[in-house]
């Protein structure tokens, strides 16, 4: 493997030659590091990058490894942190002023057990302003940008862990989603983004944007490679009240079953409609990829998902205004004019218009639920527009890229964004799958056999 | 025993003569119908009497538990349950014109369990207009009395279960409580009222008044009567998404354990101010009692519980108004001016000052919750201060009544009412025993070592 091979690598194909000593940690560290130095300037991907404490974790990692003490898949892996995962002594921003010189004490759980599992957290990357938006064009800490297309924003909210990863500038990163931000940005930056179950994987630690929509999971470059980090973050976390008790099956064996008679929902109400066309056709030869591979694709309708979105939007914007109500109200020039207008609008609802929306959330999860009895999983495209060029999004764009996404939060559904074509401009599309609740295993398995038939996710941006 | 002694026995002293066969379950419901036909014109406790059904039903059991096929404790016993709890083929009101007509095809679970226990139903009792009261006083259907004092009323909402209970019209009730109806209208008519822990029984088929603060439970003559009724109604039940999956211990073999060495935590601070002094004293001598019995009293803080009462009093406007707001709009001419008041005080909350009353909520139930680990259980008068004249509520008293009860809806923690006295006017007056989240048993067991010291009781209104 030569460097650069090297830093495009998956954590699947070098996790063995790690294992085996032919790659070593630090080595692995001081490459990515190196990639920071190079390239972090221009694509402003992270906020707070952590070379001391990488550069030691990873020397205790290489000599634990050479003492015969290997962790697992993720041991002596370089990976990045959405900042908005508290991290014991490094500041902790949030994307924001109010949080600018926050030194948190802890560990969010999620990064808890990546140190546990023996990864190497390289620094905390930029967001949208507090997680509420999809471009990362942050107003206090900089743009990120598209490394496929360096005008373009990288989606969001966890734009600075896409356009990491996606750039070599980390393996594989944490990101949030509340109503898009794992999903929308991995499509944007050509990788593959895992939102969970709702209850799958601790917040404890996640500041929060609505906590009854917020969700954390991983960002790949592959789909065994979410499998892996999946594998790592899910489990019970009593700090996390939502967190659930669940048994939690071995993702990476599951990938390998086959998909002949697996029966995959295309619901084209609602998901197709008002797509960019180049989006639209490659969603579409996804779907004939995977009737080649064997499965059953069936049409489908579910319960009207503008319904969840708009309700989805509703309860965000109040959970977020409550969140953010003393901020606001004491420290208002601490947020950007995007900020106190979203949340101004979460302030206009009754207490009786959010228990509504949480009245028909139960019922539309529930409606939707029934729906997913009938097949394995659900196609969609993850998003129904690309990236678009920062200085100039087009209006509407706001609305429809959280708008195939959103729905599976508000239903905590698994659904998961993976690589399925580029437009003719060069920019990456995304493919998502939506599972049943917590089989995040059938998701990534029909996610796998699709990837494995294709070579989109073998990409890398131009050099 | 005589007619007057069957009529005011409790469920643990017949249902070994049932089992025996020298009590019928036809003989006894005859008796609590000859009851209903004498004394509920003047009380108004049931709304609806099922005389046809509830003598089918109960030569059904005589039948069976002459063929020896005795289920159980509640076998044979006639029951009365509240007008919110769903009765297939039985108009279920609410105590509301908006219900007036409405005859469910389906049986609430709790109505259900009590069903298949054996026991019978005969009736549904009146209760405080849709719940949202503590008086009982129904524009609509009628005030109840209280059998103590035909000018006071019985406390509320389950007032109508509470007086059919106390006078000989029903052996035992289903009641609800979202801030004092079981507890309040228990000791206003010298019952025991039991509010088990959120989740610990099914609310399917229960009409609500707020989601997140509404509980199921029994109205006896008796604390082994509670943990009979328990033991029947506890349980999971996927069609209430609230209710959870709880190891259910044996209820009345915990009772006979000792209370030597058991700490009770006593609370004066908020719970014991303002009280009617001649409560107050009922309840200090309680607490004399329970040392007298080897309990060890230890004087006790807890967090803010005026915090408690008033964020858990917007939650019930809120979801209130929300769960009646199409008929608020469309047929207001169906409420009360009490229920347009109390709901439109529910309009005027925001989404935010909602869910951060839930915030709110999380933190001083954790709070709460680890201050009961310092002791077993908590004593406080149940209400305050004791009924009053229907023609003549002293102001304040409204506030007052639900003031120590609602404190434990809010935290979700179980609560029971037992007798401890009377006033020189001859009015009921309750202690309440708080216990720690599902430990219903170790309630149960304080609340019957003071039971069996005391006579109070035993006692039954002036016939």
């Amino acid at each position: 493997m030569t460097a650069s091979d090297l830093a495009f690598a998956t954590i699947a194909e070098v996790a063995p030659r790690i294992e085996a000593g032919e790659i070593s940690p630090v080595e692995l560290t001081e490459l990515a590091l190196d990639r920071i130095t190079q390239r972090n300037t221009q694509l402003n991907a992270y906020i707070t990058v952590m070379a001391d404490t990488a550069r030691r974790t990873s020397e205790r990692a290489a000599a634990a490894i050479k003492a015969g003490q290997y962790l697992g898949p993720l041991h002596g892996i370089p990976v990045a942190v959405k900042d908005l995962f508290a991290t014991s002594g490094v500041r902790t921003t949030f994307g924001s002023p109010l949080f600018a010189d926050w030194v948190p004490d802890y560990d969010a759980a999620v990064v808890e057990r990546l140190n546990a599992a023996g990864a190497i957290v390289l620094g905390k990357t930029n967001l949208h302003e507090l997680a509420y938006g999809t471009t990362s064009s942050n107003a206090h800490y900089g743009a990120v940008r598209n490394p496929w297309h360096l005008e373009c924003h990288p989606g969001g909210s966890s734009g600075g862990s896409g356009a990491a990863v996606a750039d070599g500038l980390a393996m594989a990163a944490l990101g949030s989603d509340t109503g898009a931000s794992i999903r929308q940005p991995a499509a944007c930056c050509g990788l593959v983004g895992l939102k969970p179950t709702f209850g799958r994987v601790s917040k404890f630690g996640a500041l929060s944007l609505s906590w009854s929509m917020d969700h954390v999971g991983p960002m790949t470059r592959s789909v065994e490679d979410a499998a892996l980090m999946l594998q790592v973050l899910a489990g019970h976390d009593a700090r996390d009240p939502t967190c659930m008790r669940r048994s939690i099956p071995d993702y990476r064996e599951s990938l390998t079953k086959t998909i002949r008679g697996c029966k995959l929902g295309v619901a084209r109400q609602f998901f197709f409609e008002d797509c960019d066309p180049e989006v639209e056709a490659a969603v579409e030869n996804a779907v004939h990829v995977l009737r080649d591979l064997g499965a059953i694709i069936v049409d489908v309708e579910l319960p009207d998902m503008w319904v969840c979105h708009r309700m989805g939007s509703l309860i965000i914007a109040v959970e977020g205004a409550a969140y953010h109500a003393d901020a606001l109200r004491t420290r208002p020039e601490k947020f950007s004019d995007e900020m106190l207008t979203s949340f101004g609008l979460g302030n206009f609802y009754t207490g009786v218009q959010y228990v509504q929306a949480q009245r028909l959330r139960r019922h539309l999860t529930v409606e939707t639920q029934k729906r997913f009895e009938s097949f394995d999983a659900l196609i969609t495209p993850t998003s129904p527009v690309p990236t678009t060029r920062i200085a100039d999004d087009p209006p509407g764009h706001a609305l429809l890229r959280s708008r195939n996404t959103l729905p599976f939060n508000f239903t905590s559904l698994p659904a998961i964004s993976v690589p399925c074509g580029f437009t003719s401009a060069g920019l990456p599309v995304g493919l998502q799958i939506a599972g049943k609740a917590f089989d995040e295993a059938g998701m990534l398995q029909i996610a796998y056999a699709y990837e494995q038939a294709t070579s989109w996710h073998q990409k890398h941006p131009p050099q």
